[in-house]
Protein backbone atom coordinates (compact mmCIF):
# COMPACT_ATOMS: atom_id res chain seq x y z
CA UNK A 1 0.00 0.00 0.00
CA UNK A 2 1.11 3.35 -1.05
CA UNK A 3 1.64 5.57 2.39
CA UNK A 4 1.10 8.64 0.10
CA UNK A 5 -1.73 10.27 -1.45
CA UNK A 6 -1.03 10.32 -5.67
CA UNK A 7 -0.63 13.30 -6.56
CA UNK A 8 -2.73 15.42 -8.73
CA UNK A 9 -2.10 14.78 -12.81
CA UNK A 10 -2.58 17.12 -15.81
CA UNK A 11 -6.34 16.83 -16.43
CA UNK A 12 -8.05 15.55 -17.96
CA UNK A 13 -7.15 11.58 -16.60
CA UNK A 14 -9.61 8.59 -15.20
CA UNK A 15 -9.92 7.39 -11.65
CA UNK A 16 -11.46 4.19 -11.19
CA UNK A 17 -13.05 3.94 -7.53
CA UNK A 18 -13.27 0.64 -6.58
CA UNK A 19 -15.24 0.41 -2.97
CA UNK A 20 -15.87 -3.07 -1.58
CA UNK A 21 -17.15 -5.07 1.52
CA UNK A 22 -14.86 -8.14 2.24
CA UNK A 23 -16.76 -11.73 3.07
CA UNK A 24 -14.25 -12.48 5.92
CA UNK A 25 -13.02 -15.08 3.52
CA UNK A 26 -9.67 -13.77 2.66
CA UNK A 27 -7.66 -16.89 1.47
CA UNK A 28 -5.52 -16.08 -1.70
CA UNK A 29 -6.74 -12.39 -1.42
CA UNK A 30 -3.27 -10.99 -0.07
CA UNK A 31 -1.23 -12.86 -2.75
CA UNK A 32 -3.88 -11.74 -5.45
CA UNK A 33 -4.04 -8.38 -4.74
CA UNK A 34 -0.17 -8.08 -4.61
CA UNK A 35 0.29 -9.75 -8.18
CA UNK A 36 -2.55 -7.07 -9.36
CA UNK A 37 -0.51 -3.86 -8.17
CA UNK A 38 2.74 -5.40 -10.22
CA UNK A 39 0.26 -6.00 -13.12
CA UNK A 40 -1.67 -3.07 -13.26
CA UNK A 41 1.86 -1.30 -13.00
CA UNK A 42 2.96 -2.62 -16.31
CA UNK A 43 -0.12 -0.80 -18.35
CA UNK A 44 0.58 1.90 -20.29
CA UNK A 45 -0.76 4.77 -19.12
CA UNK A 46 -1.28 3.76 -15.31
CA UNK A 47 -0.55 6.50 -13.06
CA UNK A 48 -0.99 5.31 -9.83
CA UNK A 49 -2.93 3.68 -7.18
CA UNK A 50 -4.25 4.06 -3.74
CA UNK A 51 -5.87 1.59 -1.16
CA UNK A 52 -7.74 2.17 2.30
CA UNK A 53 -9.32 -0.31 4.68
CA UNK A 54 -11.40 0.32 7.68
CA UNK A 55 -10.85 -2.94 9.33
CA UNK A 56 -13.66 -5.19 9.40
CA UNK A 57 -15.42 -2.64 7.37
CA UNK A 58 -15.25 -0.64 3.78
CA UNK A 59 -12.06 -0.73 1.44
CA UNK A 60 -11.39 1.55 -1.02
CA UNK A 61 -9.18 0.81 -4.05
CA UNK A 62 -8.44 4.10 -6.60
CA UNK A 63 -6.57 3.44 -9.71
CA UNK A 64 -5.42 6.02 -11.92
CA UNK A 65 -5.05 6.00 -15.89
CA UNK A 66 -4.35 7.84 -17.86
CA UNK A 67 -7.56 7.46 -20.62
CA UNK A 68 -9.77 5.19 -21.79
CA UNK A 69 -7.49 3.24 -23.63
CA UNK A 70 -5.01 2.57 -20.58
CA UNK A 71 -8.39 1.55 -18.11
CA UNK A 72 -9.40 -0.94 -21.60
CA UNK A 73 -6.04 -2.53 -21.55
CA UNK A 74 -6.10 -3.24 -18.16
CA UNK A 75 -9.68 -5.06 -18.05
CA UNK A 76 -8.79 -6.84 -20.84
CA UNK A 77 -6.05 -8.54 -18.85
CA UNK A 78 -6.87 -12.43 -18.14
CA UNK A 79 -5.03 -12.32 -14.83
CA UNK A 80 -7.04 -9.28 -13.79
CA UNK A 81 -10.32 -10.92 -15.20
CA UNK A 82 -9.82 -14.18 -13.31
CA UNK A 83 -8.68 -12.37 -10.40
CA UNK A 84 -12.74 -10.55 -10.57
CA UNK A 85 -14.08 -13.91 -10.89
CA UNK A 86 -12.62 -14.87 -7.95
CA UNK A 87 -13.17 -12.15 -6.20
CA UNK A 88 -17.01 -12.12 -6.61
CA UNK A 89 -16.56 -15.97 -5.88
CA UNK A 90 -15.07 -15.75 -2.65
CA UNK A 91 -13.50 -12.05 -1.23
CA UNK A 92 -16.60 -9.60 -1.58
CA UNK A 93 -19.72 -9.42 -0.35
CA UNK A 94 -20.37 -6.23 -2.47
CA UNK A 95 -19.02 -3.70 -4.17
CA UNK A 96 -19.32 -0.69 -6.89
CA UNK A 97 -17.01 0.53 -9.07
CA UNK A 98 -17.55 4.36 -10.62
CA UNK A 99 -15.14 5.03 -13.82
CA UNK A 100 -14.84 8.71 -13.62
CA UNK A 101 -12.93 11.64 -15.77
CA UNK A 102 -10.96 13.84 -13.78
CA UNK A 103 -11.51 17.32 -14.09
CA UNK A 104 -8.96 19.04 -11.75
CA UNK A 105 -7.00 18.40 -8.35
CA UNK A 106 -5.70 19.57 -5.56
CA UNK A 107 -2.65 18.69 -2.91
CA UNK A 108 -1.40 19.78 -0.09
CA UNK A 109 1.37 18.55 1.58
CA UNK A 110 2.52 19.94 4.97
CA UNK A 111 6.07 22.17 4.63
CA UNK B 1 -18.77 5.51 8.64
CA UNK B 2 -21.32 3.69 5.33
CA UNK B 3 -20.85 0.26 5.80
CA UNK B 4 -22.01 -0.35 2.09
CA UNK B 5 -20.63 1.01 -1.20
CA UNK B 6 -22.56 3.88 -2.05
CA UNK B 7 -24.35 2.15 -5.10
CA UNK B 8 -23.86 4.19 -8.68
CA UNK B 9 -26.38 6.26 -10.01
CA UNK B 10 -27.37 7.47 -13.12
CA UNK B 11 -24.36 8.83 -15.06
CA UNK B 12 -23.17 11.50 -15.28
CA UNK B 13 -22.63 12.09 -11.42
CA UNK B 14 -19.39 13.60 -9.65
CA UNK B 15 -17.09 11.89 -7.55
CA UNK B 16 -14.75 13.86 -5.09
CA UNK B 17 -11.72 11.52 -4.12
CA UNK B 18 -9.97 12.94 -0.89
CA UNK B 19 -6.77 10.54 0.36
CA UNK B 20 -4.95 11.71 3.02
CA UNK B 21 -1.77 11.13 5.17
CA UNK B 22 -2.88 11.78 9.29
CA UNK B 23 -0.36 14.07 11.07
CA UNK B 24 -1.12 11.32 14.30
CA UNK B 25 -2.67 14.48 16.40
CA UNK B 26 -6.29 13.52 15.77
CA UNK B 27 -7.82 15.91 18.53
CA UNK B 28 -11.10 17.12 17.55
CA UNK B 29 -11.25 15.61 14.39
CA UNK B 30 -14.16 12.65 14.81
CA UNK B 31 -16.32 15.77 16.21
CA UNK B 32 -15.75 17.58 13.09
CA UNK B 33 -15.66 14.54 10.70
CA UNK B 34 -19.07 13.64 12.37
CA UNK B 35 -20.30 17.42 11.74
CA UNK B 36 -18.93 17.39 8.39
CA UNK B 37 -21.30 14.15 7.55
CA UNK B 38 -24.58 16.15 9.11
CA UNK B 39 -23.49 19.03 6.66
CA UNK B 40 -23.10 17.49 3.72
CA UNK B 41 -25.92 15.77 3.94
CA UNK B 42 -28.33 18.38 3.93
CA UNK B 43 -26.41 19.76 0.38
CA UNK B 44 -29.23 19.53 -2.28
CA UNK B 45 -27.57 16.84 -5.16
CA UNK B 46 -25.34 15.21 -2.16
CA UNK B 47 -25.74 11.58 -3.45
CA UNK B 48 -23.44 9.64 -0.84
CA UNK B 49 -20.63 9.30 1.10
CA UNK B 50 -18.00 6.22 1.90
CA UNK B 51 -14.39 6.30 3.35
CA UNK B 52 -11.95 3.87 4.41
CA UNK B 53 -9.06 4.60 6.24
CA UNK B 54 -6.15 1.84 7.22
CA UNK B 55 -4.75 2.35 10.56
CA UNK B 56 -1.43 3.97 10.83
CA UNK B 57 -1.74 4.59 6.98
CA UNK B 58 -3.87 6.36 4.53
CA UNK B 59 -7.64 7.43 4.68
CA UNK B 60 -9.68 7.72 1.47
CA UNK B 61 -13.16 9.74 1.39
CA UNK B 62 -15.59 9.67 -1.49
CA UNK B 63 -18.05 11.83 -2.16
CA UNK B 64 -20.60 11.68 -4.26
CA UNK B 65 -23.01 14.67 -5.70
CA UNK B 66 -25.25 15.11 -9.15
CA UNK B 67 -23.82 18.23 -10.59
CA UNK B 68 -20.64 20.95 -10.05
CA UNK B 69 -23.39 23.35 -8.70
CA UNK B 70 -23.78 20.75 -5.86
CA UNK B 71 -20.53 20.43 -5.42
CA UNK B 72 -19.48 24.04 -5.47
CA UNK B 73 -22.25 24.47 -2.55
CA UNK B 74 -20.88 22.62 -0.69
CA UNK B 75 -17.49 24.18 -0.92
CA UNK B 76 -18.76 27.25 -0.13
CA UNK B 77 -20.17 25.92 3.22
CA UNK B 78 -18.25 28.31 5.71
CA UNK B 79 -18.21 25.42 8.42
CA UNK B 80 -16.41 23.42 6.00
CA UNK B 81 -14.37 25.91 4.77
CA UNK B 82 -13.49 26.50 8.65
CA UNK B 83 -12.75 22.83 9.46
CA UNK B 84 -10.31 22.46 6.01
CA UNK B 85 -8.33 25.35 7.56
CA UNK B 86 -8.25 23.06 10.53
CA UNK B 87 -7.14 19.68 8.60
CA UNK B 88 -4.23 21.89 6.96
CA UNK B 89 -3.22 22.92 10.00
CA UNK B 90 -3.20 20.12 12.17
CA UNK B 91 -4.67 16.78 11.15
CA UNK B 92 -3.08 16.09 7.62
CA UNK B 93 0.39 15.67 7.17
CA UNK B 94 -0.78 15.78 3.11
CA UNK B 95 -4.03 15.00 0.98
CA UNK B 96 -4.96 14.73 -3.28
CA UNK B 97 -8.08 15.74 -4.28
CA UNK B 98 -9.36 14.45 -7.25
CA UNK B 99 -12.72 15.70 -8.63
CA UNK B 100 -14.42 13.49 -11.24
CA UNK B 101 -17.32 13.24 -13.68
CA UNK B 102 -18.45 9.65 -13.04
CA UNK B 103 -19.72 8.36 -16.87
CA UNK B 104 -19.98 4.67 -15.60
CA UNK B 105 -20.66 2.91 -12.81
CA UNK B 106 -21.20 -1.40 -11.55
CA UNK B 107 -22.36 -3.01 -8.94
CA UNK B 108 -22.19 -6.46 -7.45
CA UNK B 109 -24.14 -7.51 -4.65
CA UNK B 110 -23.65 -11.32 -3.55
CA UNK B 111 -27.34 -13.32 -3.62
Amino acid sequence: MSIKPVAGHEPPYYAVVFTSVPTGRPEGYGETAERMKELVAEVPGFLGYESARTPGGLGITVGYFRDEESIATWQRNLEHQAAQKRGRAEWYESYSVHVAKVERSYDFERE
